[in-house]
């Protein structure tokens, strides 16, 4: 039978059209015959919207794998809003569409941020252990899917104790894209002033958290929520978290905002020294307004999808800066500096420092259907949810 | 009578309106009864359109100054766009309104730059003797009259050997700040690449001639001329003076640019590194386009009257920033190298190597009038030109 002349030598080789098993497998197990896994994968092979373009795969995994890769069984992977614009053909990083999982037409697997278990390992494997805890590096990769067959390089081990697959299969993206924004732009000191919008994204709530930690101080800005109840529970939850002060982005417009922002930094003494921006147009406009001399805005987002506007006259006479962040090329240039922050980030989870987001979870199980996935990732980009949403993978 | 009871120990008694003069003395000279200086300044009141603000006003300097004092002949003094904002109250370096002049209202006088010759010292000035030529360290001096009294530390003694009185008056903001913009915001190497806009003008013509003479690589745009011949004789002039290319506006607005960089760059293996910005809105936006990933746009004019709009994308993911320059803040910060970098730019235009711009010589004389001064300030502004206009000063 095809299956069994499969050879381990190439990559290339080690998935299997599932659809020449399916008349004799089990389809409700994860095991198949002769040891193979059974996997399910959110796949899409062309770029467009996720209701349109995703479609669930199943194929499956060879048992004897070459011997520098790892079988990783998934334990959680959220759905971040680029991974939304990878399937959309917006993102930059674009996967590789492959043959390899023996769709009709070559795909890529969604997703890109994710905690795994390693169930299996080839027998050069030194540095990680099945039952290890593991995340991946780069983006890319694809995460929405039961099972994966990864490189030992393709991965960060972590240290599992004390942590849940959630916490894990989240830190790679918001709390690391916090801590490089508030660390590697300006140079804070305690007492320092800084200023954000889309207080309430992942990234917004771990920069409040890391921010009160580091003993700085943070204006907040959020967007007003269909009534002024839900808007003030929100600003008193960013408040709990330790954010200094929190504005509505209409408070933000308002044309005194400036004598606002100097009532708030002791009549201006205090200088606004950094900004993070993850919206665009003219909300980020008057986000600049607060800045004070000197001060530094990055770029890490845009949910307004609208240029940024700047004013050249503060530009040259305030001495401004403007910069761009995005956490993949920075984790690519730093692989060593991801791994010691993911450990410090890690144990601000463990002592309770660093709290978790509201996860809506979205329990994948091996029968769960592809209605029940598109409904999870629709509406990820419109963020006034109240928290993201996460895949957990459960009987896979 | 009044005049002769003026002490000399503050520089508010100094200056001695005039009008207490004017029956007795010849109008027709610089010099009044006693060793008074007699004295011309375009001055202004209250901010405005320099047509309708600027008056000459005339005044005296007593011959016995304070012993840290000098006093000036101006030799020549440019009109910069910087010096009609000022004017109109836009520029943030802002002049004290004094009533020393003996003014009506207290008043400031216009202009920044200029190349002055000293005519007599206090007698504990030690850097600085009669016949020296000296420019203004500082902006919002006044240069803008036929002498000044200035204390020993307002001024930089620069070596006139080989240097004509408009060279000198003109180094201090087009060269200085062509300079900084090419040297500090990102490690040029011999052939890289930069981008500016607005070339024609000062700082564009300077910049296009150091980088020359740095080995460096440019892509000049200018906006078309009235007719093709003559933005044809531009294109010629800017290649001659060393650009690598020209491009106008229009061809920078088209949507296939970025191929034509690719081409002009071997395409695209050389990164655009630095663009340099003096117009702003769309044009910009344009320029932004041929930026490399991790290109760094510096603005240092916003002839357009329009703000920059950046593309939140390329910000974060071709790694781009922008920054703003003012080379009066960094002058005030950084005394001791402008005083090198005169020096530097001083051989160069000794040598050769770094040419004048066109001027349109405006001579000020004793008898010149109001309105022809203030017809040569008149269209400064609109970048047109085909050189700048300099006050000289003659038998004043």
């Amino acid at each position: 039978m095809l299956r069994c002349i499969i050879t381990n030598f190439h990559r290339a080789q080690l998935f299997h059209k599932v659809k020449l098993f399916r008349p004799i497998m089990n389809q409700r197990s994860k095991s198949g015959p002769f040891g193979y896994i059974q996997t399910k994968a959110l796949v899409f092979s062309k770029y467009g919207e996720p209701n349109e373009v995703l479609s669930l795969h199943q194929h499956s995994i060879t048992p004897s794998i070459p011997p520098n890769s790892i079988v990783l069984k998934t334990l959680a992977s959220p759905i971040n809003p680029a991974d939304i614009n990878q399937i959309q053909g917006t993102y930059p990083s674009r996967p590789a569409f492959t043959p390899l999982l023996g769709t009709t037409l070559p795909c890529a697997v969604a997703g890109n941020e994710g905690c795994f278990e390693v169930v299996s390992i080839g027998s050069l494997v030194t540095t990680i252990s099945r039952g290890d805890w593991v995340v991946i590096k780069s983006p890319a990769f694809g995460t929405w899917r039961t099972h994966a067959l990864a490189q030992e390089d393709d991965v960060l081990r972590i240290e599992k104790e004390g942590i849940s697959p959630i916490q894990a299969a989240t830190i790679s993206v918001n709390p690391c894209t916090a801590y490089r924004l508030l660390k590697d732009f300006e140079n804070l000191d305690k007492g320092d002033w800084w200023i954000q919008n889309g207080a309430n994204s992942g990234v917004g709530r771990a920069a409040i958290q890391l921010g009160k930690i580091w003993g700085l101080r943070s204006i907040n800005v959020i967007r007003e929520r269909s009534d002024s109840t839900s808007t003030e529970a929100l600003r008193k939850e960013l408040l709990d978290l330790g954010a200094t002060h929190v504005l509505t982005e209409k408070e933000l417009m308002d044309r005194n905002i400036r004598d606002r922002i100097m009532e708030l930094t002791d009549g201006g003494k205090e200088n606004v020294k950094l900004g993070l921006n993850c919206v665009g147009g003219k909300a980020t406009t008057a986000l600049v307004k607060c800045l004070g001399k000197g001060g530094h805005l990055v770029t890490y987002g845009g949910m307004a999808r609208q240029p940024l506007q700047l004013p050249t006259g503060r530009l040259i006479f305030d001495d401004l800066r403007f910069s761009g962040f995005w956490v993949s090329r920075w984790a690519a240039d730093n692989p060593e500096e991801k791994k010691r922050m993911l450990n410090e980030i890690l144990n601000l989870i463990r002592i309770g420092s660093l709290r978790d987001n509201h996860y809506q979870e979205i329990k994948w199980t091996w029968d769960t259907e592809l209605h029940v996935l598109k409904d999870a990732i629709r509406g990820t980009l419109d963020g006034y949810r109240s928290g993201k949403s996460i895949f957990t993978f459960i009987d896979t």
